[in-house]
């Protein structure tokens, strides 16, 4: 005594207005369209957002890049999780091309908060059942989510562009910090074998968080340096990295990093270190403002459209995330 | 075989750096501090906050006016309680003179959040133990929060002033909308009787949304009307509504809200139209580009304060509620 | 290394015992029956209820009438929707007509419960992932449960039947009080612009919750009032307001409303007042003593099982909540 | 930059409505009073609760028998669970004399709820913090609630009594089913070692659930017995137990049971029966239609109130347990 | 504007360590394999787990005897269910042949946990949504877990192979102690009204836990005693049941249980004690070591793989349930 | 209407059956005792636990440490926690001085468990309110738990003892591979700016997790080298690290950890390699066959049981955490 009909299942792809180029890119490789969604600032600085089309039932995918002004794109996108999930969406997993406050991933002095863990349960609340995202801060932040994690990697992305562009070179990774290291090794593995070094940043013990001095240890002399990071924000480390390894006879400089947040003053610092290219992906938008004759942006879309296609397909993402993950 | 030792409870007031004055305002009336909280925003937009002293064990209100960046202020609210619950405050009530988000309480077409009560589950998620808030624009919101939510009312504050102020006048109390009447209807009773009117706005079946006309629904014709709400943002119904009784023969339009929420072209509109007194609370800061001749402001600080006293001290806030909670 | 298998989704009716003609009466609807269900109540005035046909994997939908005595059918509904969680059902939409305990969807005053908070978190408890209900008390209600709520209205059932029933009178619409105005705009507006009025019920300061006088705001003199509201219960305020609209003039009064609660002395109120036709759906059922000859009830039955359908086919509710959801 | 004050705290006492005179007799035992409560059933069945004296930062006890109507006195007890939540008490402990739906322990069919959990799961969600009751009929009960149980026996008084009353006769202990022999075997021993004995009801395995004979297992002939159960209900089986003990020969029949529900029939079967005395305790009321001559109901509020100051002064209940708990 | 595609379900199969033999029969009831697990134990005890092949959208059971090291085996069920749940599997079934900490299902004295809630807890926690189980030592532990349960007995398997066996015997079936006289009922059922007997420990009311003596109730004398149990650990009070038995004057003892936990020393008590056969399911592995000449183990795998078939089908448990369920 | 009583509060402490002797030696810095516990292991590896003494209202710290058979000394962590919830401490803190599980902080690859989290959030299902641990393998693990977690260093343990054994050698700070850098580097800080070195391990990128050779990036010859580390296992890493450190002329190896796992062959290698002290702390206990001759142990009970104290009186606990926390 029972209604019966088949199922049938449906992807939705709906965007925030952060970076509406990058969604409509990853619908085209995706062979489908974004779902038309007002969205609105009141005066009053209130957000408002409503799906034009109905997302009932289907496996819905909010894309949001996480640019300034971050706190304002996180709010809209946790309004269209809340809207998924009283539209009756059956699944719904919040694409974060780069996830927000993921620097904020442990108390660092007491009565702080731990921001990322907050970003992901805040995320939750709202009505995310799974989160997609590339290259995080730190990989200990998927477990921050109380579900499944997709954790791409823009690795193989940037380091096939690196070693078609500068072949027969001879390369050293660089990690700019100490705390960088295990991914420049992670670079060097998949460049065949080439040196590692990185720069060492010394405290006086008796002047807290103060850099004394960057000390770079490893073999840099007359090699070309590829300077790796997840992100460049203002710059600063990685300029100071760029200086230190001139200073010990580098032949040349060449910045790598997922991320492109490239807050003031960083356009200025990559234009005038002595850097002669920076390698970036779009997983943030990267304004005219901010754009420079040495910057080459990678875009992750075709990634990120493959994961959405074998998540929605029950397919296996593994083979995408390059063997780390 | 234990240790023993007395209790003691501390409260501790906490400030986000929305409306810090009003904090301070506070603690003058509770005869104590504000502590001090490290707070900053990083150049890429994400925020930081730190406690500069301990909060173990206390029974910590952390206020927030959710004026404009009104995202960036919630988030700074959130990270602040992450902050206390994880540095071990006994109970964390969050004072939030201005709900934010609270037009927002229902759904008016499908695929919509319902914000308001995202706001309340943020808020829970991130450690509110309680809320202590002023004039909810719809009392429902209440419901919301799965805890104990104080809600103040204005009422009292306002009316006492407009008694004084216009006492020997025709009154007329006026609601500016359909759905504030029940709001006059307080008023009305709070000043002793005086008659009822409000606008009906009258719209075309055909075209959906478009408001046809303002009818004053009421008698109005050489009185002093009170147009009353909880709020005034971009002030486009107040200023209707004004016009609306002036055409109707109102000898005077005298506008009285909790909240200032103040929008461009509020401020224009409040000093254009036909209003000979604008009165506010100090729920959210008025900038001083937004301050006007006619506009009085009172402040809410003393009833914030005698209702943190009575919730620390475990008394009845009933009393503070005027009747009405 | 995997079996697999075909999907398919099957809707499954259930019923409380308040009021199985309307659920049989759906079940016709959506060419379906209602699955059977043994339900009874032990001599010591506890519940036992036991679905007679496998739930397993299905959509189901359980079905209750919330009238008296409500609070055992509110127990049935969640010993229901728990039987048909452990009894592994895919989802389970609670299908209440009429929304218990509306009417305390706020604190009055201090030291109260928010009931209808309570029994939106009861129903969670219990098993229900989603509720689909007509003509909330307050439309904030939606918010109070955590998931999806569809809310009907049965306002174009009911002033379609005005509509045609007194096309050519002179109409006006009234609201029975001050809280109620924002329903009775909607209803000028789909009856296309008639003149709105209300009722003030003025109160003495000195003596709290005494209603001292009920005054008619708005036009009514000579007209065909149509008092609107949500739900009669004891009837008293629509009796008085119909008192109130005679003594100023009206030329006929009509009653219209979705729930028809009756609770006594209702039918005779309504009975003796001053009132011509009294217009309810059947969200509640009117037992053959309650009922009037003036009395009109449209079924809700073809509302309700359309948007089950939709529901359980995912498309798309909101051209079903008339233009307000 | 704190303020600090000593910390207090205060017991608050409240009651339902269902048995007033048991939260009385407590309030005497504890040497305070029970808090005024406004609670009234409206017109339409719907219940409302206030407390009349604050509850903030308390240790509130909120007393209420699962006497019949036994869905709205639940319902009563959910409802002053939320008030005491939102009006800020500190800790919460709804003291169930007779924990309501306790044989609905498990599924015996499939497609049953297990209700014994939902009851735990509702108390758990409208705000009990901890539960105190008296004999769950079994003790996995306690299990359901995620939260500390106190489970207090009433094993002494009963046995104490017993013991004294019945001094010199040669006892046996009788299980009126095989589901209750545990108990019984309990009471031998706080007897000191009488012989048991129970009711074995043999079914048709061709006929479910229909009971073919009762045949007593054990020494009963010429002997005083006394049989014992957690509680009566309809008193069918216990008249039956009492009927084969006779057939069997037994001297003379004595029924001990903690709870009375006593549902129509039972004073009828109790009265009629070859029972010479019924043992009850007071965690029920006892309506006086229902009294017997043969009736003896002992005091359960001392026991209670022990339970209280201990829970309150942080003290051991265990204890109280009568070694089994 | 949505991507659609056609649904399909796919049931997984995966297996702890504990007993991968008896996941390979049911396996082979389901005509499928189970899927292949990395699962290893590091030197310093933690435990790693990985699935080699995708279980994105399928509908899981992982099989798990909790067998001894049980901690052990717990834990690696939970971190399978982790890796399913965070591995984006729809529906996660935990099949638990005989469920562990099942003896400790209630607060014996005061400060203990209640560790088959806890089991129940944690499994949840882990990311379980369903339990399949077989012969619960209380039924109720059903109601410790927040979803569905499928409990199957083994009552008819072991009954029937008794039946055969023992054709034309004068059966008794005798619980081993008061807590099992139910249970022993229900056999007294399907063997077709045998008479019943149990063992009723005396205790010295002055000396606690210390049982003084075992006393026959019920008729056994020439009889074959069928001794019935859930399980069977150190075999302790089995061995004293069938010494009491075999003084009464018992013809001959056959043990039968549905779990062989089989702790030192059952092997020896079992082998040494007047018992004829003992008849076990292999819920739980018999290591050759602890195999006996009387020993009898048939399969549970047939009853298992039926169920999940229908859990699988969304068809109907409850005919498995054995009409007790 | 009201008992009023003072607030004590009193400190408990509680202690699993891994390393009693630690939990000895912090009581006695607390000037308290350990409460008494009885905890055993069934003949069938389940475990029990109850608390001798009441813990009701209490501050509860249970102190566990986490070494072989580490699943079990999980579990019997999990049940006191359930003891003390049910038990109705008013707060439970777990300390581990070593965090089980923590290497499992993210997925690797796909389909894995992120056990660290599990583990959390397990501690949290059975009752832990605040988490109290030494040296987490990475500091995110903070984040895994919610709620606060005291993070304690051992760094100004160990490093104070390297100052005062080693002054005036010159020191070399090595990291035994890529991802423990930032470790070292905090080391060098403390030392007053040594030298810094790592070690590289190259991989064939053709040959999956192979590493190739071990390559020392940093100056180290003639220094003597510190080779810290949080924890040694088995000591491959360690001792292929100090082998590299020699064969590039390091005059001496010295190896610094907090957590000495040392599962076989730890012992062996230590004992073996070119290392001349090997320096651990006790937050696991080395058993008597796991010891050498240059091992030394620090003790890091009074650093726990300062924190204890500081959390018990609601002070700052930031200061113990040798301002990285």
């Amino acid at each position: 005594m029972a209604l019966h009909a088949k199922s049938r299942k449906s992807l939705v792809l709906l965007s925030g207005r952060a970076a509406p180029e990058l969604a409509a890119e990853i619908a085209v490789d995706l062979e489908t369209g974004v779902t038309p969604t007002r969205a609105l600032e009141f005066a009053s600085g209130e957000l408002f957002v409503r799906f034009e089309e109905s997302v009932r039932g289907s496996d819905a995918f909010i894309i949001q890049s996480m640019c300034a002004p971050v706190n304002q794109h996180l709010m809209e996108v946790l309004l269209m999780l809340d809207a998924a999930k009283r539209g009756s969406a059956k699944r719904v997993t919040v694409v974060l091309p780069f996830y927000p406050y993921a620097r904020q991933d442990k108390k660092h002095q007491g009565r702080e908060p731990i921001s990322a863990r907050l970003v992901a349960d805040l995320l939750r609340t709202a009505g995310a059942d799974r989160i997609l995202t590339v290259d995080l801060h730190t990989a200990q932040i998927q477990g921050f989510f109380d579900g499944p994690v997709d954790h791409l990697f823009a690795l193989s992305l940037l380091a096939e562009y690196v070693k078609e562009r500068y072949a027969g070179r001879d390369l050293t990774v660089v990690a700019p910090d100490s705390g960088r290291v295990r991914v420049a090794e992670r670079w060097t593995d998949v460049l065949g074998g080439t040196p590692l070094a990185f720069i060492h940043k010394t405290r006086d013990p008796l002047v807290p968080n103060q850099v004394v001095m960057n000390r770079v240890v490893g073999e840099v002399k007359g090699r070309t340096c590829i300077l790796v990071d997840d992100m460049i924000d203002t710059g600063g480390t990685i300029a100071k990295a760029a200086d230190a390894l001139k200073q010990e006879g580098a032949a040349d400089v060449v910045v790598a990093a997922t991320h492109g947040v490239l807050s003031d003053p960083a356009t200025e610092r990559l234009k005038n270190g002595p850097i002669s290219e920076v390698i970036l992906t779009n997983t943030l938008p990267i304004p005219p403002e901010k754009e420079l004759d040495k910057l080459t942006v990678l875009s992750i879309a075709p990634l990120i459209a493959r994961a959405i296609r074998e998540v929605f397909d029950d397919g296996s993402v593994t083979s995408l995330f390059g063997g780390a993950s």
